[in-house]
């Protein structure tokens, strides 16, 4: 079972790996086993894309334990992704139960510290045999998000394929930002033309930023109307198998009215792509956000940028590596990052160019391909 | 700002007298202050939708940090609330030092112990000036989402338009099950008639469950047709302004080709129904699971029902009260919550029955009010 739609004809994902790569890392983190908490990691783990599980890795075998709707769900996954975990279904008491009886005797468990909450911290604490005994819980800290970073040839196709929707999507409705729609009518349009494209729902909610709104880096889409002379920045992604892309626009019906913004939509595509060039294996994240980021100082622009420069792109629209200032993560061929400059003026309007992009051996190479011309 | 549509005509939400209630809980709880870092605690205190950030709630004040993409948001929507607090824009060092600083002096911080991470918790206890000179970090557990479970008139008109939207959508496409499409394009038909109808998003992930698929209670919508005689299981539902509704039909067109699902179908229907009527304030949520469970039991399916009952539906699909086996959650005038009981025989298929309700003074209202009846 694949999550509903059937992509046969994309290369395949190697889940079936993925596990042991995750075993060769738990001695360096201190750890015996690790309690994955991260319906992400397990998702990416096993290919159970559930709503509530965990899974224990120990260095022998793993246990996925999940409750009674996802009874035949969760063997089809395992199944179908060739995982041979125990699976365990029950109410949480049962779960932790089981948890339980499998650490019986491990010395050292790690659990997810940046996912799992305090709460189920304290509870395995207190209810652990293996924490009783005299065994410790280890803090551990993206021992699995550092494995998602590298992506392998079916996720960054899925990934690509999720990119492709959205170029085609957009060039599909564009001409529609003409017909005095809404924001909310053209980020409706857009969703739907990617979701009749193919994709199995959208990144996140569709920003859709006109005129004054556009000074609002993550503005909800209003039902203000679309006015011709006014920046729209558009900011959307197509989900594909739970990858997904990421890419903004600004677009303009006609010529742009505020003659402040011309320079400014200059400066953020010059810096854009500094940020892209500055990207290739060795590279920290840090110094992509400075080549952006001193290129719009140069321009005059550096306080109107007030974000980072970008962000992983996998099985979350945010993850590792970060692409922001000071960002000592390395980028490695085979990482999908962002880049996506901006730049915002209080009740004026604002402007971002983003692309989703996979490092190559040399540099990088853009997987978003729309056109970067803003006016229609 | 409200969240992007103009929806002006429905009752107002009461934002702006959350906070003071909040205060009024928080000796109870054993704590001076509450630093909410669940962003639905901090959209239902403040009116603040960003995807980043946290509220620190004292005696007499408030602070919310967040970063830089929501510099003017935060202002506009807490404006809009009427909503009084400090607000602090910046990276996350800066947000932290801002906590610090406000907190300087307070003994007993409490934190929302179910939704901070470990790691949170950790740099809180290491950094943090209150607790170095002698306070203490306090586990709390439900403070806000408590306060939730009562649905203000401005509110409950949301949930009460979401359903409407949902039962309006289903009622226009449902005859498209008719025409040879497939789980996934029958759940997009589903999902675009929501969103033109007003709907801001969808609930969660449309599920559309055809025949053998509707045993899996979580099944994802598929490329496998729709056959005429096979159980369909609809579950979906509509988005506005962040709160939800929740509701599940299991339809037909033509005869129930299994006959083995014919009483299954007559046994969910009248166990939803004995739900529905075990609801009254004063009545706890285990009680109302009881109904169901022990009807479908008495009809020889209990078995086959292999989740809770029900929860609570609000800004977030999932909250509180639990209504599940063993729930003592009382259940109290102005809640929201489904009952959803469900049958699923593997390799055959599965009915399930829901409906969105609020606890009125004597019972429940539906809110969802789509036919229950299965043959198109």
């Amino acid at each position: 079972m694949s999550n509903g739609r059937d992509r046969s004809f994309l290369p395949p994902m190697d889940v079936a790996g993925r596990m042991g790569r995750l075993r060769a890392r738990l001695a360096g983190a201190s750890c015996d086993a690790l309690l994955v908490t991260s319906l992400i990691n397990v998702r990416y783990l096993t290919g159970f894309s559930g709503s509530a599980g965990m899974l224990l890795v120990t260095h022998d075998g793993g246990l996925l334990v999940s409750d009674g709707r996802y009874r035949d769900q969760a063997r089809q996954q395992l199944s179908d992704a060739g995982v041979e975990v125990t699976i365990e279904i029950g109410r949480p008491a049962d779960q932790l139960a089981a948890i339980d009886r499998a650490t019986k005797g491990i010395g050292r468990l790690g659990l997810e510290a940046d996912i799992i909450t305090w709460t189920g911290q304290q509870r395995l604490a207190s209810s652990l045999q293996c924490v009783s005994a005299g065994g410790s819980l280890v803090a551990t800290r993206g021992l699995v998000e550092e494995l998602r970073i590298v992506k392998d040839a079916g996720e960054l196709a899925r990934i690509e394929l999720a990119a492709d929707i959205a170029d085609v999507g957009l060039a599909q409705v564009k001409e529609r930002l003409r017909d005095d729609l809404s924001e909310l009518q053209f980020a409706l349009e857009l969703d739907i033309e990617m979701r009749r494209r193919g994709a199995d729902g959208v990144s996140f909610e569709t920003i859709v930023a006109a005129g004054p709104n556009g000074a609002l880096p993550h503005h909800a889409p209003s039902d203000r109307r679309i006015v011709p002379g006014e920046l729209v920045v558009v900011d959307f992604g197509a989900e594909v198998d739970g990858y997904r892309s990421d890419m903004t626009r600004t677009l303009c019906v006609g010529g742009v009215a505020a003659p402040e913004l011309l320079d400014v939509l200059d400066g953020v595509l010059v810096a854009q792509r500094a940020g892209v060039r500055a990207i290739r294996p060795g590279v920290s994240g840090g110094e992509v956000d400075d080549a952006c980021r001193s290129s719009l100082q140069g321009a005059g622009y550096g306080e109107l940028f007030v974000h980072g420069t970008g962000h992983g792109v996998g099985l979350e629209i945010h993850e590792a590596p970060a692409v922001a200032a000071g960002s000592t993560d390395i980028l490695v061929e085979g990482a999908v990052v962002t880049v996506e400059p901006g730049a915002y003026i209080s009740g004026v309007g604002g402007v971002r160019i983003e692309d989703t992009l996979v490092v190559t051996a040399t540099g990088a190479r853009a997987l978003t391909k729309s056109t970067k011309d803003t006016i229609l």
